[in-house]
């Protein structure tokens, strides 16, 4: 089942697909579940929510504005290095724990959004990536019941400023420009796919040219592994997204390196999940001082 | 004026001081104006609301329960080796960029909540610091209006697992165990200190014991500079958190290197901002798995 987080007309709403189209309605009208943010805050049962939706009216997707499944997560952890060839071009050992670094609620955009081009650099660099939905909270979660605890799956354009990134060792300033982070169209929920996504084939692609080509069983620390790891810290609340890393390929590494510059389109796809497509525009005057 | 955020027989409560004692209320009584947090997320006007608050009974600190000044930010900034002497005793060169990582609202603790030693670690330090409330948001703030947009000052604990921090290069988990970073007891706002909090000292005592003894002009950046340098990047909202930086002193660069231990008390003192208490205890073991 895939759920997707919308708007139309000012107001909220929320459709679902098991592949027969896209049923929903927005907020006020009778019947309105909740929006997909509210539902996973609330711990609902998202597949049955579906299920109800399904007998609902179509909604025709390109009639409303997508929004990020949960646009304002309590926590967005970022996996960095957790495939072999992205940390061969990198020219960087294999971590025996993960590389984790946030983002912020502020660098989130949703599917057909505009990617940010700053006007302090012109590195903007993709990386195409599994995204985690945290469904049920938990501390020191152990890996095997740790996708229990997922709501769902998404995709994710971990858009990066290398140059802010680079400038000290913790990434996050170029990690977390407004308008970088691309996050959705939609989430999956864990029974349309194999457990932890495993084995499901990512691609990254620049203007329709394929520059990352991968399988989500190249991840060094997998789903489940990630979430037990993670909550040995940490306590993970209904709605946190952990964003998994990036296949090898990305346009820094080659020679010469390749930055995304306005008008191109980077599309994110995993295999039976759909397409994360946006096109890379200069910021506006009015969002760069607001 | 001090504004503290507190919670009285399951209510929370707002009250305020000029010097003069504690004068406020808790909510659903008639004139309650907002929680602190509530007021700094509406921005509200903190001087008038405390002026406001003033003309109430008196409220007796010891008798509630002190919460975090924002239990929740939008985002929290931690900014690394700002300050020479603890550049220096970490073996590290001068950053021409600040170093900003993460925390996240689950780490988060108030004045006389114990912090938590996990059962993983044996290596929990202190870390005196400064924290700025941001009030009003903003993108690319210009260093000169930067103060604009403080709600007021506070005081932090970053209290760090060393051993989980140092394990990779991003310092994320080591500074992100539930219950580890002390916040508060209060916001005082900006009216009452000099700009920026500038040429205040600041120190960090383990059991009575001066670890940590500086003063705020030591600031390798500013507050008014980490506001300019940190939205040119990202929009900071109300709410927002950026805890500035700890001076030299630190547990792990000591020989022998100093922990922290359940029973130990850490306070950190700002001059006339006032003085924040914890004790470590090792975590509950319903705590553990929550």
């Amino acid at each position: 089942m895939r759920i997707v987080h919308f708007e139309k007309g000012g107001e909220h709403g929320i459709a679902a697909n098991d592949g027969s189209g896209w049923h929903g309605l927005t907020k006020r009208k009778s019947g309105f579940p909740g929006t997909l943010p509210e539902l996973i805050a609330n711990g609902a049962d998202l597949l049955r929510a579906g299920r109800d939706l399904l007998l609902l009216p179509t909604i025709d997707l390109d009639k409303v504005r997508i929004l990020p499944p949960v646009p304002k997560p309590p926590k967005i952890l970022c996996v960095g290095l957790n495939y072999d060839d992205h940390l061969e071009e990198s020219g960087l050992k294999k971590p025996v724990y993960p590389e984790i670094f946030a983002r912020f609620a502020t660098s989130l955009i949703a599917h057909r959004d505009p990617i940010r081009l700053p006007r302090e650099s012109d590195t903007l660099d993709y990386e195409a990536e599994l995204a985690v939905v945290i469904g049920r909270g938990g501390r020191r979660i152990n890996r095997d019941r740790a996708l229990d605890h997922v709501a769902g799956y998404s995709l994710f354009n971990d858009a990066t400023i290398r140059d802010f990134q680079l400038r000290t060792p913790q990434w996050t300033m170029g990690k977390n420009f407004d308008g970088t982070g691309a996050f959705g169209p939609w989430l999956v929920t864990p029974d349309a796919l194999p457990p932890g996504a495993h084995g499901l084939r990512i691609q990254g692609r620049l203007n329709g040219q394929v520059m990352q080509d991968s399988s989500i069983d190249k991840l060094i620390f997998s789903v489940p592994a990630l979430i037990e790891m993670i909550s040995v810290a940490i306590s993970l609340e209904p709605g946190d997204v952990i964003i998994t890393g990036t296949p090898g390929g990305v346009g820094a590494a080659r020679k010469p390196p390749v930055f995304m510059k306005p008008g191109d389109v980077f599309e994110v796809e995993i295999e039976g999940m759909g397409v994360l497509s946006n096109t890379v525009q200069h910021e506006s005057p009015d969002e760069a001082s607001r």
